[in-house]
């Protein structure tokens, strides 16, 4: 069995949750936590534990041991020092609860991993599910769960959505998790693994490709502790749902700076880069390509062919755009005879009508408009690209009205490219917000649509040469 | 001579301007153009002109012929349609007006050659530097000239300062302008040129590296006109300031949408490629870049070595940079046994003293300040990364005054990589207008150090090669 902790539900979505090392000091890591239970208003029960404890911790009242709380409890967030993790955790199995988090550092990053091996053995002893140590922990936001201990005004807070986000790192899980706040997508869960003492990345992902909640799963990953179960859970969770993921230490440097900084063996760059490609992942070079990818996969259908319609109201851009499209590996469609004739109907004469449409610094949402239904209607065309510049005098809201009527149809993938300022950003939300992904760059635009097509391939290779057995897929890839 | 029209101060800083075309209309370009240099505070003359003027334009007294006005005129705008501008063009030379910027468009880029050439004539005629047509024209912020047309509120204004921005496209232009208002330096001038009837690449190169307000150009391209008088300029050029370029059409069919935007033969991306390396541009691959390696320029000492010091207080994307490091030719730093020794005195023992340097993630304004000050100082260490993760515990404005401190001191570049949201923003903010970079991924960081020191190399080679001889260059390479 590739994942002996298949069960996360308890982590995520626990009834009931001991946090073990509850402080009523606002320095201590566990007070931090405790406050953020409260804060985002979790609804379940909240037991703190202090072996110290002498009184209430923040209103609820505390305990010296998780023994003496006589309520079946789901979730031990443990952060006390690393020394006594072990015996804390025993005592965690003793009173059958029945997962845990331990984000205490201590351990295997600092060499000490005779006491890692200790925390894994007790963890093994009772089958528990024990994530860390060294993580920052967990985030549900329909559970409302957070065992995060960082400074909240110092992080923007993600929305709810269908991205799902798993982080060895928990600097990085951090970084993402505050810029995916200024994303047009949400989060489901996030996940910050750290040590991988007991779950690993198997297990993690083998959850997430199981969970109703998650449609797209983005990964930050150093390295990878079971290679053949990792391989065997992915070949299946690929089939799923889309899975970006982003290798730390993709060069002999960065490999040695992987090793202390998590333990992890990196393994070769070549090596990891072959097992993505051959198991469908969609492999991220950047943190941007994060977001860029998860965009894209959590709001437009899939596609195998690779003929781009550029449309532009800005002729360098389309210039730009169409070299990104080659760059990339994609291609300028070319319309059809229908298209060429309704278009030079619609359009002025200052128009030429042909691929990169260049719109003219004076279109607006009729032009955009029709543009982009006749194009979408083109069986010459896989998906469009509209470079919609808010810096021109006809941009405005009503082309982002165009945009949102077609990029959200779900019959052809819709991307829309709009750098600028404040103008623009305030209509780059618009559009995001109500799922159509909007780029910086061309060249990002053209990355996560060859993404998009690469995955579909993918999907559709695997189908046939599955021939007619289904091994989980639940994906329409025709 | 590589250029015939070499002076182009009266466009740029003229003491009277004509703005044929101006009109009481809000609907005409003329009156955009009209408003916009009351807008900006212009301090010369100013000069409406339109044949149909029967009254005052927005104030001024207007004339119906530039014929008509009898003080001297060192720039004309001319905003007519198309047909009329060469008639236009050539009562300016009989009024002896000095520069014109034509921002009509209707010439070449729809096939109107034969008009485009009258116009070129026209100019010749009465040697006059004469910009466009079919271009956005010109912006200088110290002489408070702007000849845009586009929305004001839609495009953020950019502040004062070193970077000269040259566009062939419009469209091009007003977006990096736009996003230009975002980035911590400033803009000197702004000139989008269009067909470049008569003023082109070359003239404005020239002008912009003899130019003492400009310190850095960056420069959208589409094509070059007169190829040896081009080489001729850049290589002088590019030894006295930065020329960051980036070329549209660097593909077969790129270079196809660059000819029906602004008639411009492409050439092969490999011949242009070859001629940016070989003459010391700084090649931009996407629009980002132009901004990435803009900021790095404007602020930093330049370095001829490799050895970078990443800096971190996130384990996490100290991988990331380690890896962006290699993927862009660099390498991280080993630091002498005399910086060893001073860090592992005044660092706690959770800091691994060794590069990657990871501060851990209660990192203060301290750990932040000794670690930058040794590495500084280190013979070993030829720049700086600082990763500086706003979302940890210590990181706040006390660590920006650290890196302030070390990051304008002019001795060795740092560059600072902060991702995040409004909390980091903020921050970031602060740091860029006191004069150091940051960057939003350790990537672009890494791609900017790499353009910072590969121009570094070619100054160093052509100071070599040119031995005792003095060919122009002012800038200390050793």
């Amino acid at each position: 069995m590739a994942s002996k902790y298949a069960d996360l539900n308890p982590m995520l979505q626990p009834k009931s949750v001991a946090i073990i090392g509850a402080s009523s000091n606002p320095d201590k890591v566990g007070h931090v936590i405790m406050q953020n239970y409260i804060n985002v208003g979790y609804s379940g029960r909240l037991y703190p534990v202090n072996i110290k404890a002498d009184g209430p911790i923040l209103g609820f009242k505390s305990y010296k041991s998780v023994l003496d709380i006589k309520e079946k409890i789901d979730l031990a967030v443990i952060a006390v020092p690393a020394p006594v993790v072990p015996a804390v955790l025993d005592e965690c199995g003793r009173a059958k609860v029945r997962t845990a988090v331990v984000v205490s550092g201590g351990f295997a990053e600092i060499g000490e991993t005779a006491l890692q091996n200790e925390l894994a053995a007790v963890a093994h002893k009772y089958s528990m599910p024990v994530l860390g140590p060294n993580c920052l922990g967990v985030m549900d936001l329909k559970s409302r769960i957070d065992t995060l201990f960082l400074p909240t005004f110092k992080i923007d807070k993600p929305q709810i959505g269908g991205v799902s986000f798993v982080s060895q790192s928990g600097a990085v899980g951090s970084v993402v998790l505050d810029l995916i706040s200024h994303e047009g997508f949400g989060l489901a869960k996030f996940i910050s693994y750290g040590n991988a003492a007991v779950i690993d990345e198997a297990d993690i992902l083998n959850y997430l490709a199981n969970d109703v909640d998650t449609k797209v799963i983005i990964f930050y990953l150093e390295g990878v502790k079971r290679g053949k179960e990792f391989i065997e859970v992915a070949r299946k969770a690929t089939l799923k749902k889309p899975v970006i993921i982003i290798k730390g230490g993709t060069t002999e440097e960065g490999s040695k700076a992987v090793h202390s900084h998590t333990a992890s063996l990196a393994g070769s760059a070549e090596a990891y880069h072959a097992v993505f490609e051959q198991f469908g992942f969609i492999e991220a070079e950047d943190l941007d390509d994060l977001l860029y990818f998860a965009k894209i996969f959590d709001t437009q259908p899939l596609t195998t062919k690779n003929r781009i319609a550029v449309i532009t109201n800005g002729g360098g851009i389309g210039v730009l755009a169409t070299d990104a499209l080659y760059h990339n590996s994609l291609r300028m469609a070319e319309m059809s005879k229908e298209s060429e004739r309704k278009l030079r109907k619609a359009m002025p004469p200052i128009v030429n009508v042909r691929l990169p449409l260049d719109l003219a610094g004076d279109a607006d949402d009729k032009r955009f408009g029709i543009a982009i239904e006749t194009l979408s209607e083109d069986p010459n065309v896989d998906a469009i690209m509209a470079l919609v510049l808010f810096q021109t005098p006809g941009a405005d809201s009503s082309v982002v009205a165009e945009l949102i009527k077609y990029g959200t149809t779900g019959k052809k993938p819709l991307v829309v490219v709009s750098p600028g300022g404040s103008y623009t950003a305030a209509h780059k939300i618009m559009i995001e917000s109500a799922g159509v992904p909007v780029y910086d760059s061309p060249n990002s635009a053209a990355r996560s649509l060859a993404a998009l097509i690469s995955y579909s391939v993918y999907l559709e290779n695997a189908a046939h040469s599955n021939g007619n057995k289904n091994n989980g897929q639940d994906k329409e890839t025709h």
